[in-house]
C-alpha cells in the first residue's frame, strides 16, 4: 500500500485495464421526463448493475488483483457496512483469495446473505460498542491477514475512478458530475478521472444532511467527523473522509451539498417508478441533489452516478 | 392497414429504421448467479427501459409514423390495458397526432397517470360490462379516428420485432428465445426477426396459467379465448390471439408454456433484488419459465425478453 495520496489518471487507466472483461461496463440511462423537469441533459451511470450490485466491486477487484502470491494465500480482511464487504468477498472468490469481513450486526440482511453467498467469512460487531477499525486490525494481526479498507487505499480509489472514466467515454462532454460521498473513495477516483478528461467539468459531492461530515470538512478544510449518523443512506454512515481521500476531495472536488432523508426516499421511489431501476438510498444521493433542486443546472449536460442497488425489499417495502 | 398477414423481416428492418434515434436501444443485462442457477448463458433484453416503460412504444411509433398527413390531423384511437395506451399517447405526442385511449377503469394508476401525462385523451370503460373493441369502433366512427389496435396490426407486429432484432445483433447466436405472450404482437414480431437471423433458434412463448388461451390455441390449432382472466399479469389478460398474430404464432413459434401466479410474483421480486430492475408481472413471464424450470435448457445460450416495468409501487409493495 502506497503511503502517498498521489492517485493519478494513470492509476485509473491501469485499474480499467485490470477490470476489462471482469467488471460490467454498466449502462448509462436517460429519461425525457427528467431532462424536461430539470431543463438539462442528464446521464445516469448505473452502478447498481455492477457485479455485487454496487461500484465497490471495481476498487475491491483492483486492489486484490495486485496482491503478491504470498499475500493471496494468507488472505485479506476488511470492515464494511455492506457493499464493500460483498465486493471483497466476490473479488476474493474470483481470484481464489480467502476473505474475512467485519460487518455491523445491523447491516441489511440482503447484504449479509450476499456476502456469505460469495464465500466470505463474516464476523459481526456491535456498532455502538465496538470500533470496527481496531477490531479489524487486531484480527488481521492475529491471523496474518492484509487489511483492505473500504475507501482509504490508493487501489480502491483508482478502481472507483473507472466509473467516471467509462461515463465520460460514453457521453463525451459534461458540464457537471454529481457523486455521492461516504468515505470519499468513489468521489475522489471519479473526480480524478473526470478532471483529466474534462478539466472544466464541475464535480459536486452529495451527502445526507444527517451525515454531513465531508461537507463540513470541505468547507472548514479540517477533517470533521460524525458518529453513527441516523440516516437511511447506510453507505454514508462512515465516520469521516480518510487520510488519502480528504486531500483528494479538497484538490479535485468543486463543491459539497447535502440532502434530507425525505428527499432521498422520495427520489428513490421516483427512480424505481420512472427509470425502472432498483436503487438503494445511498445510491440516489447524487440524483436527489439534482431532482430536488439542491443543485440547479439549467441547460447543462450532467452526469449522475447511481452508486448501488442493494436494498432489502421486505424492509424498504414498508416505506411504500 | 394491410389485410394479409405477411409481416416479414423486411418490415421489421423498416421499423428499425423508423425507430432509430427515437426509441431506446435498450440494454442487455446478464447475471452470473442466474447463469449458474440455470447452467446456461442468459441475456435479458430489458424493454422496461424503453420509452414509456415497455416494448409497446416500438409498434406504436412504427404505426403512427406511417399515417398519411390527413390521417395524422384527424387523430387515432386505441383500446389498451395500459402499456399500449401509454405508447400510443407518447408516440402521438412526438408526432403531433391527437390520441384517444379506451382504457379499463381498473387499469393501474401509474399507467392511467402516465397516459394522461403524455397528452392522450382517456375514455374509461367497465371491463365486466363493455366490449372494448365495439366501444372503440363506435367512437372511431363518430369522431373520424383511425383505430390502432394493440397487437393485431402489421405495423405494430413489425415494430415489436425490433426487440429481438436488437438482441440478436448484440449477443449473436442464441439457442432459445423466451417471450411473453398476450395478444401475440411481441412474440410474432420477435419470432419473425429471430428466425430470419437464426433459423435454428427455438422461440417459446410464455403465458400465465390463468390466461392460457394462446397455449391452447397453439396446441389445438384453433383460436381459443379467455374472458377477463384473474391474473396479476395484466398485459396477458387479452381475450385471444388476433387474426394476424394467430397464424404467425403457428408459423414461427416452436412452443408455448404457462407459469403460475406464485411463480410470477416470486420471479418478479427476485429480478428486482438481484438484477436491480423494476419489472411488472407481465414483464417477467418469460424469465419465470426459465427460473422456475418450466423450460429446461442446460448448456444453452438463451435470450429472455423483459417486456415492461410499469408497476404501481404502492400496490405491488403490498405483496412484499
Amino acid at each position: 500500500m502506497s503511503n502517498n495520496n498521489s492517485v493519478t489518471i494513470n492509476d485509473v487507466q491501469s485499474a480499467a485495464n485490470r477490470l476489462f472483461g471482469i467488471a460490467h461496463r454498466t449502462p448509462v440511462l436517460t429519461s425525457r421526463l427528467i431532462n424536461e423537469r430539470t431543463n438539462s441533459q442528464v446521464f445516469f451511470k448505473c452502478e447498481n448493475f455492477q457485479c455485487t450490485g454496487s461500484f465497490k466491486f471495481r476498487g475491491a477487484y483492483n486492489a486484490l488483483s495486485q496482491l503478491s502470491e504470498a499475500q493471496r494465500q494468507k488472505g485479506v480482511i476488511t470492515f464494511s457496512s455492506g457493499n464493500h464487504a460483498q465486493a471483497i468477498a466476490f473479488a476474493g472468490n474470483l481470484l481464489k483469495i480467502p476473505t474475512t469481513i467485519v460487518m455491523p450486526d445491523d447491516a441489511p440482511t440482503v447484504k449479509r446473505t450476499a456476502t456469505l453467498g460469495y464465500g466470505g467469512e463474516v464476523i459481526f460487531y456491535n456498532r455502538q460498542t465496538t470500533n470496527r477499525e481496531e477490531l479489524t486490525r487486531s484480527l488481521a494481526q492475529e491471523r496474518g491477514l492484509m487489511v483492505i479498507p473500504p475507501y482509504d487505499h490508493p487501489h480502491i480509489i483508482a478502481g472507483q475512478g473507472t466509473v467516471a472514466k467509462e461515463l465520460v467515454e460514453e457521453v463525451g462532454h459534461l458540464d457537471l458530475l454529481l457523486v455521492c460521498c461516504g468515505g470519499g473513495g468513489l468521489i475522489s477516483g471519479c473526480a480524478i478521472a473526470t478532471k483529466a478528461a474534462l478539466p472544466n467539468c464541475k464535480v459536486i459531492g452529495v451527502e445526507p444532511e444527517r451525515g454531513d461530515d465531508a461537507t463540513r470538512s470541505f468547507y472548514s478544510k479540517t477533517l470533521q467527523t460524525v458518529t453513527n449518523p441516523d440516516t437511511i443512506a447506510d453507505g454514508a454512515r462512515t465516520p469521516s473522509l480518510g487520510q488519502l481521500t480528504f486531500p483528494l476531495v479538497l484538490n479535485y472536488v468543486d463543491d459539497m451539498v447535502t440532502v434530507s432523508e425525505e428527499a432521498l426516499i422520495k427520489t428513490m421511489f421516483f427512480l424505481w417508478e420512472r427509470l425502472k431501476i432498483v436503487v438503494e438510498p445511498t445510491g440516489v444521493l447524487a440524483a436527489t441533489a439534482l431532482l430536488e433542486g439542491v443543485v440547479k443546472s439549467p441547460g447543462m449536460k450532467i452526469g449522475v452516478i447511481i452508486s448501488g442497488g442493494n436494498v432489502d425489499l421486505a424492509q424498504i417495502g414498508k416505506l411504500l
